[in-house]
């Protein structure tokens, strides 16, 4: 058990991946409500809104609206998300409020690739060579690659581990011609192909080749495994985890309509801090943010904490 | 990985376990289809009813209609519960036709103890005395303790492993004044507080104790952990799950309205056949019998995988 971090860095991304796949028009002021509950909570990085093509996804057209009118708290990052020099410059205005980072985004898949991004992954190297360009440009560091479709793809299958390598070497590569330095990968499970032992295998293909840089965990609980994932990312002392309060989200380009969202923030902290690893989230108080969640989006979300709540919840009374 | 089981044994509850929190009646004949087309997935162990006082559990007033009912498959076995001499004199109405054993119940935790069979351990445990001469009278082997609460209770909070092992030895000594020898011991995380790391020094301290006793897992997904609880289990070479199909289930005394119920039979096959571990199981057929006691109940299951569906499903199409 001494393997287990001491402590993690938990990245909220329920208002960006949430709202992007629900159905109906999210209300601004319902986002940003949520935004700034989260803040609340002890959550110190909140992903808030993509920068898209309303066209292509509606329920993002009041991107500007969300990032110029939360109210920013102190010692809280709240990051947003672009996939090409418009919505750069987009983001670009809001650059006061905030966190900007470029980071080259690849696919394990090329399959994927080709149904999320439009293109190949040879085109999608190109198409991040210049993005990398434009985000040095404007000034932004570029640190992480990330790596979709990590530990498996619903268009292509199984994914091996030495895929992710060489999908990795392929974004160092682009980055060492950029002449930054990655610190940071992130690893994937986009469409819940994830099991503990592809976890394992993953992550030690990666730490082998390059013991040095730091790897984050981006995983769904598409089947129902995204705990037994992270549990088995926390053991191999990952310390970098995405998650969506409530478990909102789900990819809208996997092929799979209604199969769940993104691991739930509730049930990654209550995993952490029941086993002593310290999350700085007030769990109860982000358990009534998730139930504020379902308010917003007018149905039952998949995190099943949120009807059980906390275990000190239940401390408290039978003491 | 080595220290991973070639192969579970999964014990079927859903029937059991998910038709006595429905609300509403359930007709004797969709009971009855579902137990025959769990047969059909390649499960070995089925437990398909309840012989309780129908005035507590209305949902099991059919029990007698339902054991005499279905169509036994060769090779399966279906099990029955019952709590009392009554419950067990109609059970024995179907020995011919069920898998018959009797089991010390006990729970770790005196609270839940008295919540749930309204009498505290030291009583329970002379009921046990009891129960079991009269098991051992209609000719049926008693090999195995039961413990619920094993590793926490809503009423009386967290449950040490010296309390577990305390417990399981208590049994241990109705065993022994019964002249008995038990081989297995069940814990069970009847209200959804266990942890991977609470899995491991439970299992651990009883092991420690008496390593010759097989130990098996039934986990509810209260808080979502549940399918890292099994994987912290098959770590340690657990092989033995009980599980319900769709996650059905629930217990109507843990005191938590719409928490979810026991861990999937489905996620659990999914875990398990994707890192290797046989279950036996055809989980496509299994999906779609998860899908028809979605049918059956009227709504949603917290299963994710039924949903999702299985990998193999994708792995077929990207072929």
């Amino acid at each position: 058990m001494s393997d287990l971090p001491a402590q993690v860095d938990i990245h909220e991304e329920g208002p960006r991946e949430g709202f992007q796949i629900e159905p109906g028009p999210i209300p601004t002021a319902d986002k940003i409500a949520l935004i700034e509950a989260l803040a609340e909570t002890g959550l110190r990085h909140i992903q808030i809104c993509s920068f898209v093509n309303p066209r292509l996804v509606p329920g993002w057209a009041d991107a500007e609206a969300v990032a110029g009118g939360f109210r920013p708290r102190p010692g809280v990052q709240y990051a947003a998300l672009w996939f090409n020099e418009n919505g750069l410059n987009r983001a670009l205005a809001f650059r006061d409020r905030l966190t900007m980072a470029g980071s080259i985004s690849l696919a394990a898949s090329d399959a994927f690739s080709r149904k999320n991004l439009n293109r190949g992954h040879a085109e999608n190297l190109e198409a991040m060579r210049k993005q990398t360009a434009v985000h040095l440009a404007a000034g932004l560091p570029v640190t992480r690659i990330g790596v979709m479709a990590a530990f498996g793809c619903n268009y292509q299958g199984d994914i091996s581990p030495a895929q992710v390598v060489r999908t990795v070497a392929d974004g160092l590569a682009v980055a060492e011609e950029a002449g930054v330095a990655i610190t940071d990968v992130s690893l994937a499970d986009t469409m819940g192909w994830a099991t503990p032992i592809r976890i394992e295998r993953g992550i030690g293909a990666v730490r082998e080749r390059w013991p040095e840089l730091r790897i984050g965990l981006h995983l769904h609980d598409t089947r129902g495994l995204a705990v037994a994932n992270a549990h088995a990312g926390l053991k191999l002392g990952v310390t970098k985890f995405d998650s969506t309060v409530g478990g909102l989200g789900g990819c809208p380009f996997a092929g799979q309509k209604g199969a769940a969202g993104n691991i739930c923030t509730e049930e990654l902290v209550l995993l952490c801090e029941e086993m002593g690893i310290a999350t700085g989230v007030d769990l109860d108080a982000l358990i009534e943010v998730g139930r504020l969640a379902e308010r917003i989006v007018g149905h039952q979300l998949p995190s099943e904490l949120l009807r059980a709540g906390s275990l000190d919840a239940f401390r408290r009374k039978a003491a």
